[in-house]
């Protein structure tokens, strides 16, 4: 069995959603997958937070973010909250970066921990890339 | 043979030529290589878009991207245009994303089909990725 | 063992920070590291730009990035020259991209060489990827 792991970083409404949309197209595959949530897409995981991701580019006040939001759904492609619940139902396992945590004064209980598996550092990130064929940073 | 799978998701001028450049590289060493564009990226397969991409950072109004293509162009690198077109030729794959292009309202006639190999979505992705012993998200 | 390759593009303060704690970590693991900047990273070698990084997002004009270094700080977190000086002591490769100073018309003596083994390009880069078991692009 193959076994992905990403490091999701960016908060940005269509890197995080490619983050997903990858992470359960490996899943379907039949792949281990694990997410490391860190910075800004850490951030997302704080509660009530997922759906106001803002884009990487042509944010124009949140417009541009808005309108992405409208054309997913448009084009039937799932919300960020319901692509990451499918990602955990179907196996794939989320962890929280706590170093983020520490230095972005984010407590546990401020996250959205029935999105979370584990919490953890860099050492835990490395551990999970062991035996890993694939690895992305996004 | 290696196998490399490249998910080009910036259309930022910096990393798509960093993400052709790679792929470029790989080839040059015998490697099987994939590209699959998506979001931004594949917004910059539209017809007469390849070179108009901004730069990520310090782009004032145009003036950062227009200014780094001439100085590109100083230093002997190639265009966009004629890197996915050496990419091509010498045996690189192209992909385009089908969930962007159903997002963005893109059709198959507005991208420049010379430039393309396949469209599929994230399932062609996952499969390409089957046996690469290397795998990037620019 | 197992062998790193990690392309660092961004010059981002949250980016470029990631980039040298995933390189540190897989060090720490008896992983076999080499971290190969270009473009915005490149320039962070510039002599005396190290801790001058801009935030990749909520910048104001520079404060964010004051205020994330100090957060930083406050978690125990070191400085990118700190982490990068760590990074060469225990056994890690630094590469800086040729093609990027020629771009950018950064000469040799603008560097920081104390940060930098060796000078390549793109080839040296897919050179070093071989037997690589993990490739990142930051």
């Amino acid at each position: 069995m193959e076994k992905v792991t990403i490091v999701v970083h960016s908060g940005d409404l269509d890197r995080f959603m490619s983050a997903l949309i990858i992470g359960n197209g490996f899943l379907a595959m039949g792949a281990e997958v694990t997410l490391y949530f860190t910075f800004w897409a850490l951030q997302r995981l704080v509660r009530g937070r997922l759906c106001a991701a803002p884009l990487s580019r042509m944010n124009f006040f949140g417009i541009g973010a808005w309108m992405m939001r409208r054309k997913m759904r448009k084009a039937g492609v799932a919300s960020p909250g319901r692509l990451l619940a499918d990602f955990r139902a179907i196996g794939g396992r989320v962890i929280a970066c706590e170093m983020t945590m520490e230095i972005m004064g984010i407590m546990k209980q401020d996250l959205d921990e029935s999105l979370i598996d584990e919490f953890g550092a860099v050492g835990l990130y490395v551990h999970e890339t062991l035996g890993a064929s694939k690895t992305l940073f996004i």
